[in-house]
């Protein structure tokens, strides 16, 4: 139980043939209320896909009743067919719980441009048997959201009488503002949209807007946040704020050990920064240089492509006072060598690169991977 | 001959150790005069390696009577024995050609951190057996540059009664404010420093700035123009311009063709934007895209990660409104699917990725390469 572990929450995950494997690929997750309060955050990109604007209209006007997911295909870039598929997909849902279309929130992700009239068909052909699927006790939705994922993705937090759960999917095009990433949350905690929409807000720029594993923002992202109210508990905002924060870092830790091909979880701090987004720069810098990521692939301490992509930022610091450290070895100081590299072991799959800029008392961790031969491998045969 | 084809100019390379395979790793060019005009352009990287805090002062001062450079090492975040280790190195250079240190400019290209007393013995030391290799008719320089390069890069430009000569190095670490990237360009045109600057930033601005290969900023990154007014000939400063652009534009494509592990030079051409710099920004956002470029290695005309890309970007333009062509074949068009996939052959190693924009008549293109199992190999296994 994930996302049916808060009370007035069912969920089914099922197979219509979406993927070309046979595995479950269409979701469903029903708030059952009594209450219906909700928060969303969706991709920052421009180019988004047709779900993206479906349910940023039903977020803005709600009440969100359901949000169905399908993993086998994005629905991005598929013209007004395919937004006329979205829709009817949200009438599907929303004609089982009696409910509005525009109360139905939909997700898609998987191969862009994808969404004909098969793929219509297996989703709003299937909507009758994915509701007869639902349960309170259900245990099969996070999987039918996966792409390349190669495992679930779920988090508990439980409080003092109330509860969140959470379901997500990640692997490739992880990047902020969002990652590839469909992340779905659910509690029965006793809370209005505005304090969903805060502790939402807050949650994800420090998580999921930390994880850069591969610099592609996604069409995609949606991350969603459905409140039920059914424990009756009105928790204090600062610790519900708290406890979302704390799931929502650990689905981020999730998606950035099972990202596609990454043999190394590398986690980027920034200390001394002059700002927090000076050192969120200064991480996301270094995130994206396909040097650095291809050196740690190589257990290669190679700091000198740390200070090559800081140097590119428009971070406040002097680059030849930065002090920087692999796993704990300071190996360089002042812009300069300090200790051999060969101190510096990079087997372990966690790694730990650390900037001291001494600009200020700002730090930020960024989260991201290596550039491996399996990456190109996975993203260069994806689509056939 | 390639920078000795103009009159007024010597050169040479020779091998002092700082490569471990033995090659060729230290040239020289000298400008014999009658004039020392000059020009010189920079990595717009803040981390800049010690050769390049010392040839932006010679390059302000002059006259600039000649250029060293050696590969095997970048002499980078090597600290203030580093910098000594290029003062000692131009008061070499110097010695040997009754000038002033101050006269000399030098380029280091490799790994960053490496420039130790080794370095600069092997350097130093050999500066008199380099000057005594210096001829008019040398073909040694250009070999003695490179670094992963597989081949060198010349070209050569013979106007009215004067002539343009250069040499380049490029590989890894290309992306502008420059590719890393040495370059030294040669002219016996009558012109002065003035005129040289101007041809130089509008040559560079359209080849090497748009030359965008891993999308990672050196710090050793050097573009240099050496005037002898030999031929008596003052150009007309247009053609001279024209002419130099068409030989950085030669010498970019070189750099493009060789680039690390690469197997497609893709040039993205972005039509129809509201200005130049909006070209330049979309057409860059797909060069920078791990997603596309390892797509395209598999031979993958994966046009909705060129939508995808091109999202993030500022530049003004509706992504439903724009048409993406791989190789000729529109596959997008409006924002959706238009000619199947597999109506493009991506097997040719020259690919063309064609963004119409529809919202302005300006254009731009951006020359990039795929993302590879080799790229990735060869960039974890560098400083090994």
């Amino acid at each position: 139980m994930t996302v049916t572990t808060p009370q007035g929450f069912r969920s089914a995950g099922i197979a219509v043939g979406l993927k070309s494997t046979g595995k479950p690929d269409l979701a469903l997750v029903v708030n059952d209320g009594p209450q219906h309060a909700s928060a969303a955050v969706f991709t920052s990109n421009r180019a988004q896909a047709n779900p993206i604007l479906w349910s940023r209209k039903v977020a803005q006007e709600g009440p969100a009743r359901a949000i169905i997911l399908n993993s086998g295909g994005a629905n991005c870039f598929t013209g007004d067919f395919g937004y006329e598929t979205t829709r009817l997909t949200a009438a599907a849902v929303a004609a089982e719980l009696n409910a509005d279309p525009e109360q139905i929130l939909v997700c898609s992700t998987g191969l862009i441009g994808t969404g004909d009239q098969a793929f219509r068909d297996k989703i709003v052909g299937n909507v009758p048997a994915l509701a007869a699927a639902l349960s309170g006790s259900d245990t099969t939705a996070p999987a039918a959201i996966l792409t390349t994922d190669s495992v679930e993705k779920t988090a508990v937090h439980r409080g003092d009488g109330w509860t969140i759960g959470a379901m997500a999917k990640g692997a490739g095009m992880l990047a902020p503002g969002l990652a590839t990433m469909l992340v779905v949350i659910t509690t029965d905690a006793l809370l209005d949209d505005a304090a969903l929409d805060s502790a939402l807000r807050g949650a994800t720029a420090t998580s999921f807007d930390r994880l850069d594993s591969d610099g592609c923002m996604s069409t995609n992202d949606q991350v969603t946040l459905l409140a039920s109210g059914a424990s009756g508990v009105a928790p204090d905002e600062t610790e519900f704020a708290n406890a979302l924060a704390a799931v929502c870092d650990s689905l981020a830790a999730q998606l950035q050990a099972d990202a596609e091909g990454a043999s190394h979880n590398i986690d980027i701090e920034v200390l001394g920064a002059a700002s927090d987004s000076d050192a969120i720069e200064v991480g996301r810098s270094v995130a994206r240089n396909n040097l650095f990521k291809a050196a740690i692939f190589g257990n290669d301490p190679n700091w000198g492509r740390v200070l090559a992509a800081i140097g590119t930022t428009e971070a406040a610091f002097d680059p030849y006072q930065v002090d920087v450290s692999f796993n704990g070895v300071r190996l360089c100081h002042a812009g300069a060598p300090d200790r051999p590299v060969d101190e510096c072991d990079l087997t372990p799959r966690k790694t730990h690169v650390r900037i001291e800029l001494f600009a200020g008392e700002h730090s930020a961790t960024i989260r991201t991977n290596d550039l491996t031969h399996d990456y190109v491998h996975e993203n260069s045969a994806y689509s056939s």
